[in-house]
């Protein structure tokens, strides 16, 4: 039978995305689940919603201490390095835009996971070019092309599209987990739910997913 | 050796407290923790951090569908009868200074769990002084004289200076987990997270808890 697949909506300014995204691999092994890497931007979302584009974290000051807190407990359970980015949100633009070639390219996680880490375990600034180089670099892979075709007009323009997907499907904040029948699941907390709603929901998941 | 015990806050306009109010015990029993209920207001808490009165549920759209059918899909799993009240939110205040009252004569959490879910199983109008009359009397209490107190000066000062404490706490939504050392959790879905970090981090609780 096939595994369902389960579509995990990300952002790179997103605190709670980088837990997901350092737990998510294996919490999908466990419970059965195929898991799609999706970035997406949350700025323009924010925005199309009336809100301010900056983090509600910044403009809701109480929330934004308890988030930093619980982010701070979250990681430490997980053996996870964190340290607040200086400034937050980190602009997160050339990043989502890199990471969308990957997804075609086949090494999008690896590159999503590396920019987390370098994010908000190494401190450094994820909106600089040379940082993002170094980061596909390390990866092997040749930096200027691929910075060259990020930033071209139609990847901007897919990555546009992409941030409209998302919104279409409901997401308002990230990380999320939407399953193949169109359940949203907001937070890094509500991903078990969402792997369950998968795996009792299968049957109406389309075929051809991955591990048939 | 003692209980540790848990301060469970909750606001009764609040969607999420309402299967926090109607699975706290038996998980708090599951855990091994005692938990002292605490109604606050979060009209005065939103307001104090400047952001509107209402709630954000109403004025953050794609956030408010979400959560519809996110407590839509709790209250199922929780075989918990969940229709949205009309209007939403309902003045919660009146319920607010009853449960107060309750919290001293040892039926405020029977109180409190009739409000939730005369609320959003039955569709009443918990505002009215007729509905809270009701839940008061099928407890078999006397209405009257409590509703005078409740809404006597006093009591009103006491719930504003409650609504400062869960503010001093860190308190910016509901429902919430605070420990005995100070650890503040947020949500319906960190309940259990709140436990365990009660039950690791015990021996900084203060002795004379209800187990003991």
């Amino acid at each position: 039978m096939a595994r369902p697949t389960v579509d995990f909506w990300y952002e790179f300014a997103s605190t709670y995305s980088y837990p997901a995204a350092f737990r998510v691999e294996e919490v999908a092994e466990r419970f059965g689940v195929a898991v799609r890497w999706r970035v997406f931007a949350l700025g323009p979302v924010f925005k199309a919603e009336g809100l301010p584009a900056d983090s509600p974290f910044n403009w809701q000051a109480a929330k934004g201490r308890y988030m930093w807190r619980d982010v701070a407990r979250l990681c430490a359970d997980l053996d996870l390095a964190f340290a607040p980015p200086v400034p937050f949100p980190q602009p997160s633009l050339l990043a989502a835009r890199v990471a969308l070639l990957g997804e075609d390219g086949g090494w999008g996680i690896d590159f999503a996971k590396a920019v987390f880490a370098a994010e908000f375990g190494d401190g450094e600034q994820i909106g600089e070019r040379a940082v993002i180089a170094g980061i596909l670099e390390r990866l092997g892979l040749d930096a200027g092309p691929i910075l060259d075709a990020a930033t071209g007009a139609g990847n901007k323009a897919r990555l546009r599209a992409v941030t409209e997907e998302a919104r279409a499907l409901g997401i308002f904040g990230a990380p999320d987990f939407v399953t193949a029948d169109g359940e949203l699941f907001w937070g890094n907390d509500r991903m078990e739910a969402a792997f369950r709603w998968a795996l009792d929901h299968a049957e109406n998941a389309p075929r051809g997913a991955p591990g048939d």
